[in-house]
């Protein structure tokens, strides 16, 4: 068994009122996900086979990231009557997406760090960088195919094309923010940045975990259509936060842009996408019984416009 | 409709008797088997999309490669009774794969020139191949997903399952020859090469192409094991004649190997894989009726070894 990787606490469910702080709640329980979804993550990750191939794939795993997406493929089956052992191979899948994203995005953006340490590409050269991006899809690949095992052949076919759009949609956005980067497309309006957002960031890390939870509690019968203007809504609060978390974080240059007043802008754009994706999420788990797993949901939109890092 | 590649003839059905050359009769069906091929796979190219993205997954296709992979898919479900139109999707999404891994190799081996023309990351940036790759590879996998409105659940259940241990196999060969050049280890034996072919090359350009198409000839019932001898060596004799190209060709510079013997041992031992090819495609399609196709994937053994490009 791998080490158990910084910043992941063995948490047990959270239990009775959230004390001093509103967010402790939220926070327990996201830490009680991320340790269930990165164990069985790290114990899937294949021992042995060829050097600089899966050791490295467990390498950002191990950094311990937020497990924000994983998490809210488990509660979303929760809320809809759905156990997490049902949904934990496709949060697992899910992580594993991430990863092999940030894999390869840190080679396009040519990223230096990444979660505290040197992005893979800078300790390995970008074409053990490449396919250890590969190995990772294709484990997240397999896992979505495992369901098979899981859920039957029907509602694991349904994941398999949610997957197969998800993987359209993130590679279609990748495209358009590489594109205007090599064009250095600078007139862009927030529709063109929304739209971009919506298919790179908002797809597979909002939109597809709750339809994916939704998927595995309950069939092939969920209308997964119903939590795409949440996902879009927080997946675009999430960026913005992200954007201004990257231009005012300790490195960051951004005087030219504090005096035009453009991260202020970001700040009351994130909020109010927010507010939107919370009436988004009220009308999408509407008639869904109250629960820890719905009110994690919820408390989410707050965290990802509060959240520091 | 895209324009036609370069050296895509469009060609009947192979007729009557081989002419003078005895290559002949294996070069007109090759021809067919990759107009057919091609065709096919510039339609299912998406128009539209960002930039950067869909007309740049045409363009390695578009170069003309040789259409190996896929005619032998074709070829095998044909000698085994299956139709063109059923393994016809297999043969497209093998070509999709043969492209994006060669789009990730270029830039993981840091090649100049693929097919006549500078690699795609030359010309747009490692960002955009390696995307562009990532497009590649998940249009392979749409088409193996999209088999089962063609073979139905169960046969498509089986191509899904065979795909991902190709990549697998694929991404650990990959693996094992960048952490060679990655640890500069220079003492390796035959042995050691042929393991890093099988696994890089021999199992998708050889061994998967025989099994898909004798799975879709006959859905799940087909012993798709006893291709693996047989792709095995005839990707061995491939890749060791495609090293003694690389080396022989104008640009190369290989006097010491040369005065050490090294290229005449290769060209040597290309020619004893492909004997033990012929024994092994002898012994799997044996029983098998003699037709056009099952000729051609004999011929195609003596083609490896003496082809020129």
């Amino acid at each position: 068994m791998a080490a158990r990787p910084s910043g992941v606490v063995a948490d047990p469910l959270p239990r009775g009122r959230q004390r001093c702080r509103p967010e402790a709640f939220f926070e327990r329980a996201l830490a009680r996900y991320r340790t269930l979804t990165t164990r069985a993550l790290l114990d899937f990750i294949p021992r042995g086979g060829p050097p600089y191939l899966y050791e490295l794939v467990s390498s950002y795993p191990r950094r311990g990231g937020k497990g924000l997406r994983a998490a809210l493929c488990l509660a979303t089956c929760g809320a809809l009557g759905g156990s997490e052992q049902q949904s934990l191979n496709s949060a697992v899948a899910i992580e594993l997406f991430h990863n092999a994203f940030l894999l390869h995005d840190d080679v396009q953006d040519g990223s230096l760090a990444r979660r505290g340490g040197a992005t893979l590409y800078r300790e390995h050269g970008v074409g053990i960088a490449v396919n250890v991006g590969n190995a990772t899809s294709l484990l997240a690949l397999q896992r979505v195919v495992h369901n098979r095992s899981i859920l039957g052949p029907e509602t694991s076919w349904h994941l398999v094309r949610e997957t197969e759009r998800m993987m359209r949609h993130s590679l279609e956005g990748q495209a358009i923010e590489l594109g205007w980067i090599r064009d250095n497309v600078c007139r862009l309006e927030p529709r063109d940045y929304l739209h971009m957002c919506l298919k790179k960031t908002a797809w597979y890390s909002f939109i597809y975990p709750l339809r994916a939870g939704a998927l595995v509690a309950d069939g092939a019968l969920e209308d997964t259509n119903r939590f795409c203007r949440f996902g879009w809504y927080v997946g675009a609060a999430f960026q913005v936060r992200d954007d201004v978390l990257n231009l005012t974080g300790k490195y960051a240059r951004y005087d030219l842009m504090e005096r035009y007043g453009s991260i202020n802008f970001a700040r009351g754009a994130a909020r109010q996408l927010a507010g939107a994706a919370l009436i988004e999420a009220l009308t999408a788990f509407r008639g869904v019984p109250d629960s820890e797993y719905k009110r994690f949901i919820l408390e989410m939109v707050l965290y990802v416009v509060r959240r520091d890092r």
